[in-house]
């Protein structure tokens, strides 16, 4: 769908308030969007930096007057194309709203505005004992990663943006600033709006702080890599450390290509092996105990011994690996486009999971390579992809579906927490069949005339947008 | 509100499917009317009892054909007038729907009807090595305590019904069955629809089963009394205990009050004081180490030694004294009718909050007493009311709507886990303000014509009941 020209009037009630901070420039609405994976970028018509909520809240009202879509705009880490301006209209780049609004330390939380990186939370808090532990790899916002329901390496411990969201602050379509919970660990006081805000990709309002659940700073901390001979084995050693309630702070896949490509970019020296990261948290003690504990689990699956990371630096190093795993793989094909699949299943289903898309990735006509939250059942294939071969982004299309489908068969999910966006709205219907329509519901009950974010998550939206 | 006498072709077509199973009965709908504590009791015009999710479809859609209400019915524990039929209509009775459908050893999860209870389903566990933690005390249905997002005792290590729900099957107010997650551990797939049924109050759609995470059942558990100079004392303790990340599995305060009547009901003999009830999972040592941890603390604040309880019938003994604490203190004044408060706020405020709150009940017309789950931040006051007096009872309401303020003023919650029900409808809109109507748009895109469970949550319901 082709948008028409964003009318002059809407633009200049936007510049009387934002001055530079709207812009139509064609680089600036280039880099905001998205795209980047196997779908094409999309950029708005125009941007606005808002600075505060009363900013957002100016920016929502002209968009309501005026029909124009408005889509929020963290650090654009997303994966799956959800800040791309499919019917045109306005980013709304949060990036400038990132101040650390309050830091409870006897309550343990923290409010900060949507546009704080998950990294500059952690800086902030590095003195007083505490951290937030969500860490999806990306350095992302914070409003995004609750917008995208984010979760990452060390879900299994401390859960995700799911479990630490306590609060919110957000502006409805309608342009009113809300606030649907408080600051109370547990409540019981009607719905949970919280909850349906996050994960909402910004199809039901902005959200412009929120406050989050912090945890402790672990008194010790050990991570260790531990090769494997197979996928299966891995996978099974993390399963059965998990149902023996062993906790686990980290514990990651890598096939034996991201391990080869990880230390072809980072000179890490690792056995070329399936393998896994792991991080034990607590007091010294229990992180021995932990680490034994795993060890013997690992060493009847026929895992190889730990090779230790016990200083920070080490640790740093290990983990940059891990998350720069995905990059350190495109050096295997120069020039070719990832594309990262998202599959979550039940724990119990995981290793049989992984050792059949290993066995549909042997013809594949790409070279590929798996990591994975497998503590989580969660893991991603990053399909490497000439952008200009039709038959091979064909093929990568129908390995997809078919790892979606059998992960729905498992019980399993599409997206473990990369989100919906633009690619994941047919697999959202074949995993949730008519619970999407109650979605679409909601979606009209809150943002009737469909200007927040239109396009995603649904595949066609019954909205009306008639001025 | 009178409601009009149900059609008889209403009537014929759900004792065509249920037969016996609806009812007009005067005493089974009585029995059936909530109330009990500072509320009337509102019977149904009929209850129905399902047995299937098939009967529950067809129930669900008579009451949409003929604008009849649907008010959802498990074990009829909850405090707030959940049940009662405001507007008239059908209770729902779900008893009946108590099959534990799937237990996942290997996932630590379980898939049950909605009328089964946590005492069933945990007694089905016994052999397994699993337990699902949730305890508010009374023996509810699970199916309920999902819809009233309901905790309790465990709540601080376990975390409540909104932790542990995975999924549910819900029937929506068209009668359409629906399972808006699956059972990988996490998802960013759509909308967060099961946390938005969870504590949706009946007011929805009607939970026919519940996916549950189960936990692993603790190598040692040990349990203890400990002795404290005052609430403030008691309450800092574990406040402290919470921010240094001791994993207290429990932590229940009495006052002495409390301390009074359950001596007296159990003849337990426990000093007359300010007093914590613990509890402590984990491997022998652990359980140790968190013990000897927590001691050293309470010794700060002036507390006094454990008393143990480290079998299993010396727990089950201590526990019964604790939950049954509520109805012990009903012996303070035969005859009076007990309201239980609900408050819940920032940990960091809590002893403050009871001090506060124990300064307001000093000169209170009506005996009281405090119990609370400190480690959350929540405590309930138990007024006993002589429900004839009518200026005891207006003391009553004045001191609730003092303590709510003060807890929504201290950024805490009218209801850490009774929930809204009839009794805390102008609370919920103290406490959230314009969120409210976000949810009650909510409510008119799922529940158009009004029917499910009309009444709760919302002072006013503007919705269509016409035919």
């Amino acid at each position: 769908m082709t948008a028409n020209a964003l009318p002059a009037e809407f633009l200049s009630r936007l510049s009387e308030r934002l001055g530079p901070r709207l812009t139509t420039s064609r680089a600036v609405c280039e880099q905001h969007g998205g795209g980047g994976m196997h779908l094409p970028p999309l950029p708005p018509q125009a941007v606005a930096f808002a600075e505060t909520v009363d900013e957002i809240v100016h920016v929502v009202r002209a968009c309501a007057a005026f029909g124009v879509p408005i889509i929020p705009y963290g650090a654009g880490t997303s994966l799956e194309c959800h800040v791309g301006a499919v019917r045109g209209g306005v980013s709304l780049d949060l990036s400038g709203m990132n101040r650390i609004l309050h830091v409870n330390v006897d309550d343990q939380d923290c409010t900060v505005e949507a546009g704080v990186t998950r990294s500059a939370l952690n800086e902030h808090l590095r003195h007083c004992g505490l951290f937030f532990p969500v860490d999806p790899g990306a350095d992302a916002t914070l409003g995004g990663m609750a917008s995208t329901r984010a979760s990452g390496t060390t879900t299994l411990r401390y859960g995700g943006m799911r479990e630490n969201v306590l609060g919110l602050t957000v502006v409805t379509a309608a342009g009113e600033v809300l606030r649907p919970a408080r600051r109370a660990r547990k409540s019981a006081a009607g719905y949970d709006l919280t909850r349906l805000f996050v994960g909402a990709e910004g199809t039901l309002g902005v959200i412009a702080d929120v406050t989050l659940r912090l945890h402790g700073a672990p008194e010790a901390t050990a991570a260790a890599v531990c090769a494997f001979p197979s996928a299966a084995a891995a996978t099974a050693s993390v399963t059965e450390a998990v149902q023996l309630a062993l906790p686990l702070a980290r514990a990651e896949y890598l096939d034996e290509t991201a391990i080869k490509a990880v230390n072809g970019a980072f000179s890490t020296g690792y056995p070329a092996s399936d393998t896994l990261f792991l991080e034990f948290h607590g007091a010294p003690d229990d992180v021995t105990r932990h680490a034994e504990a795993f060890g013997a689990i690992a060493r009847e699956h026929g895992g190889g011994a730990f090779q230790w990371a016990l200083e920070p630096e080490q640790r740093a190093q290990l983990w940059r690996a891990r998350h720069h795993a995905g990059f350190a793989a495109l050096a295997l094909r120069p020039g070719a486009r990832p594309w990262s699949t998202d599959v979550c299943v039940p724990i119990s289903r995981l290793a049989e999971c992984i050792v059949l898309t290993k066995a549909d990735l042997a013809s594949a006509p790409f070279p590929n390579t798996i990591l994975g939250h497998v503590g989580d059942g969660n893991f991603h294939v990053i399909l490497l992809l000439d952008p200009d071969n039709a038959e091979e982004c064909a093929a990568a299309e129908r390995f997809n579906e078919a790892l979606v489908a059998r992960a729905i068969e498992m019980d399993g999910t599409c997206t473990g927490e990369h989100g919906i966006g633009l690619g994941k709205r047919e697999a959202l219907r074949a995993e949730l069949g008519g619970a999407v329509a109650l979605m679409e519901n909601i979606k009209r009950a809150l943002d009737p005339r469909g200007i927040m974010n239109p396009g995603k998550i649904f595949l066609e939206q019954r909205s009306s947008v008639s001025g």
